[in-house]
């Protein structure tokens, strides 16, 4: 069941939502955990460059939830199409070692770069450097 | 063991270095990894536009070993910096949660900020952006 939600101690925040689906269960809570961490990014940013600045206005503050919104369901995408993707993959294969990560990083890379209407050439390398990028993590999942 | 090698079969490439430290042992096991991965990500990349081009120089082969050294030392750079930041902090912290990575990656953000001569507000904003991409890797790591 997709669950989302950050505890850094005893308070924890918790939701779940269950779309009867594994694949899709699993690609929503890829999305909700991902944009959060995203969101969260946006916000220690901001909140770093005011601090820095000594100053903190309105217009700032809105600029700030709106680029909040906007990194948080980028890295949402990102997240729960790759997890959805590798998913498939693992069920297609019937097993799971890095060349699920290394299919998973190539389909993902390319589906967002053509999202992005990018050219032929680009989609390709990006679907490289996904893959790559992919495979990294897995082999550091290993390690620690 | 610091082992590397890709397996995609039977035949089987690998290594190991003991270098008699958990902790050395784990970084030079990172580097070595992910140089491989970062390696083969420019071999991918070049051999694409070679069967694009449809042509092959002996001028770009050299080219492209230059940029597999470089890029995969710099890959397994940041890998290795990451991987050993991780363990100490686990060693230091006792426990092993997100919480770790997210240490992980605003360390290892902010040294290879800071190692490629940027500015103090750089430095901080790669820190942000190394621990929010180590959170989102580790979350996605519990779903998948």
């Amino acid at each position: 069941m997709p669950r989302a939600g950050l505890s850094a101690g005893s308070p924890k925040v918790d939701f779940a939502i269950d779309m009867g689906n594994p694949l899709l269960n699993r690609t929503v809570d890829g999305f909700l955990k991902i944009a959060a961490v995203g969101a969260c990014k946006v916000a220690a940013e901001d909140a770093f460059e005011c601090l820095h600045k000594g100053s903190v206005s309105k217009n700032k503050l809105e600029q700030t939830l709106k680029n909040m919104c906007k990194e948080g369901a980028y890295w949402g995408a990102v997240a729960g199409l790759y997890v959805g993707v590798e998913y498939g993959v693992e069920k297609i294969r019937g097993r799971y070692d890095w060349k699920n990560a290394l299919i998973g990083g190539v389909v993902s890379g390319a589906i967002i770069s053509a999202a992005s209407n990018s050219k032929a050439d680009k989609i390709a390398k990006d679907a490289i450097t996904g893959g790559a990028i992919a495979t990294a993590v897995e082999f550091i999942n290993y390690l620690t």
